[in-house]
């Protein structure tokens, strides 16, 4: 892989998306060549896969089933979107990616961090992100701020209990810990403006030593 | 379990489905409790990750993608249709299960079927056939078969180039090996009665030795 591949992590409402559309302009301003996409990223197989996962009406989707699907969705929009770019030296900024599966589906549902691993590894093999942001907030802030949006469209997930939620937070916090060289945490109790000064610094910190 | 988890393999247009629906009747005739199924099975969920599967558009389906997404139907499934008529002490003729995926995506599209194999126990579990016929027929024969059936709606894999199919059945003759305990081979090559009180005699002989 010739460019960088760094994803964003946290729980809703986290306030990864502004951010990293803010990081997109400035370092596109830098001169850099950036992608900005989050699953399932306009892929249409992706999308397709992700309507089914997101149906408020899948109620009896297995917790299984789910995980299959989203490693399904991040394979496609992996080989069609992101291993392009990168080949193209491209920095890819992707909100959400293999941490997600593993603190959503893995810890929080249950099914264990390292089986859910294994799938995603066969989906991604060796194209791990270079840097992961984690934005930590505690994740009753988090859901504060999005129910404060009203614009926000709610999904299944969104309307998951709290105790849900916290299991998440918990998760990243081992992942934070596990994958200590790849994952960087940013304080995302602040303002909007101190969070995106922090990331750009991370980011080119890390684009200058590798 | 309780039930019989009885499957079904091989080739396209080696005749599964006519002896599967025969076998169907001829058993509850005998007063057994049957359920008859294969993927997608009515499963909402499964058929709509099945749509994405077969669609003739997708030709940028990975590889990959395309395996997890069989194990997600097959999951949903599972845990939607057969186990819940296991629990009830049925016996459940699938036309195709696990093997399918070992031969398609994991040899003949060279995934690798181990890798296969560890994406299809994540969504099975232990949940194994404890008895799987193979249909034995060279995959020209069942093309030619195909063929001839104008009622027969085509997809993506009946597409498949020739050599792709005897790479399938290449796959089934290690299968049948490796698994030598579960799959028992059904000669195919004949008329399709004679193969019927074969299936049946070594599905009865199964459920006596169980």
């Amino acid at each position: 892989m010739n460019g960088y591949f760094i994803t964003f992590e946290g729980v809703e409402g986290a306030g990864k998306t502004t951010v990293i559309h803010s990081i997109h302009h400035k370092l596109s301003d830098m001169g850099y060549d950036v992608l900005e996409t989050r699953e399932p990223g306009g892929i249409e197989i992706s999308e397709k896969v992700r309507e089914i996962i997101l149906d408020p009406l899948h109620t009896e989707m297995d917790a299984r089933t789910e995980a299959l699907l989203y490693a399904a969705a991040r394979r496609q929009h992996l080989v069609e979107k992101i291993l392009p770019a990168l080949d193209q030296g491209k920095i890819v900024l992707c909100d959400r990616f293999i941490d997600s599966s593993l603190a959503y589906q893995g810890y929080a549902r249950g099914l264990g961090m390292d089986e859910v691993f294994g799938i995603n590894q066969f989906a991604i093999l060796d194209c791990m992100p270079s840097l992961t942001l984690f934005f930590d907030i505690e994740p009753k802030k988090g859901l504060q701020r999005i129910s404060l949006n009203k614009d926000r469209e709610r999904n299944r997930l969104d309307l998951e209990k709290v105790h849900f939620h916290e299991q998440v937070y918990e998760a990243y916090e081992i992942l934070c810990k596990r994958y200590s060289n790849r994952i960087q945490k940013v304080d995302a109790n602040r303002d909007v403006e101190q969070v995106e000064i922090d990331t750009l610094e991370k980011i080119i910190s890390h684009l200058q030593a590798k």
